[in-house]
């Protein structure tokens, strides 16, 4: 079966970016770009080029860097923000513009003192000056997540005649529920005339944890962009994590969706990423966590050392890590002792291995973890009599 | 409208605790369970009382220490398992035996070399005997996400007869999308004789980010229970975070249903949890991070300072936080800048506020962050002439 492309909208250097703590350099932004164009993203949103003279070198300095990416700048919906974004860009191999401005009730209300007409007019206008710059320019409906959808299908519609090229639906606050928004990209993939003349895209945020389940929903319901970043990182908690909806789609082969990803280069970009920015990732973060692959309870590692695919739906190697980890706690069973003992230089019997187990056990109830070298400990203590192969 | 209650099995202490280097001792175990009583949960589950001589006396402890909350043991469908776990459980006020039984046709053939007729037997078995102990026996049907649905019904049925009082449905590799979980737990709903005999549970994973979403779609067909740790914790890529799912039931009055969580406590609790087990939690994560309420962005931070809720779902306070902070970093606009210099003293007019951002720019640039002292020397760089008031 082929399979339709979901386009990869990385989103690390400039939503991920814009984060306590995260600020990068532009030295350090560059480093990145090369890699997310070696991971196979199609577009890098390298900045927000009018909000600081550092941003604004940024944008430029990755538009001359990468060959086979779009460099995507981002404005609000104002006049001199797209003609800074459009010079930030003019390097650029394939420049992109993202401008948009909210549309919800509470954004037009609070932050604009605005009605519909007016963002709708505003919105247009954005897009039309953007078109005079570049070719490609995708419009976000800030806080679409709680737009009514007959208002945004409204918006899309004008945009369309206007030549926008990408839709983007942000659920900024995080809100929605993955059978909400996935309905939203269907009412408006129904509704709105022209929509085939341009793509929708999910940019979906992680206040309730459902940013990767709403993205998900929402190409299985007509979007082809999914913007993300590396380890999910972002405002609050966080954007939809790239290495997450890319995993989905590769593993769910039903979909009949894919990305240009290099999985493979997952885990090591994921390392680079938290590097730089300083944001640590938890080990139990899904995919590149340093526990991700790590089995420590008996009946798992029982499991897995008989065959890994009875607890294991994704194997390391596809995601750039060596093997999966058996690791000894006090939860283990026999089998992990023994599957450890082994590479240790110990093949214990039946027998030995009673008695080898429940020395482990008393051993392993001090301690947080049991490494190779306390296993030759344990096996003296326990009296048996062998001796490790070399 | 009245809400349906979910019922929170927390197992924090079981299969949160399988983690490699999350070990604790009793006493600390007891910490918890008194904290995860005091939250609101309905069933702590204590541990794998076979396991190890350590995680039998924890069960034991927590037993005599609950009083509210119903305490639950974790077996292999094995009688010694059964007869171990109910012995720690000797103590509880409200015991649960949790035990069961792998039923895919991976978990079937690898782990057991068995056969579907045999497993069934032993599952019946071990309720049978389990309750011969206790009144309240859950059975777990373990990789149910990768279980066909109909030989999933028909244990499920038989296992209704022996009187088992909740039905455990994980999925052991998080591999399911959250449609085809809810779908499961809807055929279940639908096509198990006596099925409104028992509760149905929904134990997920988050190998693919989807724990959350999954689970929800769980109770939003029909299931009962949520089966999670504190902060997600858990093997590999964890559980089920308990503080999403609670939140999300919460903010989606819609949905109908809710839980008997104090959700005050949740931050104090995941902070707790995190200290005693040594994992630490990431910026980014969902409700309970460090940067959950953080704003850092220009046009985040004047929208949060005119109305809080143009992006902010949750009031911090609900989730035991006391404010959102406004970070200063170089992504950070005017208004942010006004509203922190404000709340170290200064009254900056927009002439004034020109200026001092100028300046502010060019220092945060070469800065990850600008904190409330910065902004002193800021100003006075900046030459404008005012004084903080005191």
């Amino acid at each position: 079966m082929s399979k339709d492309k979901v386009q990869i909208f990385d989103t690390t250097l400039r939503d991920g970016e814009q984060v306590p703590g995260c600020k990068l350099d532009t030295e350090q932004k560059l480093v990145i770009a090369e890699r997310l164009e070696l991971l196979g993203v199609d577009i890098i949103e390298a900045g927000f080029p009018i909000s600081s003279p550092g941003d604004f070198r940024s944008v430029t300095e990755i538009s001359k860097l990468v060959k086979n990416v779009t460099v995507c700048g981002l404005t609000r919906a104002v006049k001199k923000d797209i003609e800074v974004a459009a010079d930030a860009l003019k390097y650029a191999k394939r420049p992109r513009i993202h401008t948009g401005i909210g549309t919800s009730a509470s954004h037009i209300k609070y932050k604009f003192n605005s009605n519909k007409d007016a963002i709708i007019e505003k919105a247009v206008a954005a897009v039309k000056y953007a078109k005079t710059f570049v070719e490609d320019v995708e419009f976000f409906a800030e806080d679409a997540g709680r737009t009514d959808n007959e208002f945004l299908a409204r918006i899309c519609e004008e945009l369309i005649k206007v030549g926008v090229t990408v839709l983007n639906i942000p659920d900024t606050t995080g809100y929605c529920l993955p059978e909400e928004y996935g309905a939203k990209i269907k009412y408006l993939k129904e509704n709105v005339t022209g929509i085939h003349k341009a793509t929708l895209s999910c940019h979906c945020h992680n206040d309730l944890g459902l940013a990767t389940a709403n993205s998900i929903a929402g190409v299985a319901n007509g979007a082809r962009q999914i913007e993300c970043t590396i380890n999910g990182i972002g405002e609050r908690a966080g954007n939809t994590a790239l290495e997450e909806v890319v995993m989905i789609l590769r593993q769910h082969p039903t979909l009949g969706l894919d990305t240009n990803i290099n999985s493979k280069l997952l885990n090591s970009t994921s390392l680079m990423v938290s590097q730089k920015m300083g944001m640590m990732v938890q080990p139990n973060k899904a995919i590149v966590g340093a526990n991700a692959f790590a089995h420590s309870s008996g009946i798992h590692q029982d499991g897995v050392i008989k065959n890994r695919e009875t607890y294991e739906i994704i194997d390391p190697a596809d995601v750039g890590v060596n093997e999966s980890s058996i690791i000894l706690t006090a939860r283990s069973g026999r089998a992990a002792l023994a599957y450890r003992a082994k590479i240790v230089g110990y093949e214990l019997t039946k027998i030995q291995l009673d008695t080898v187990y429940q020395e482990f056990l008393k051993y392993a109830d001090t301690r947080k973890e049991v490494v190779d070298n306390d296993i030759h400990e344990i096996i003296e203590t326990s009296g048996i009599n062998i001796k490790a192969l070399s």
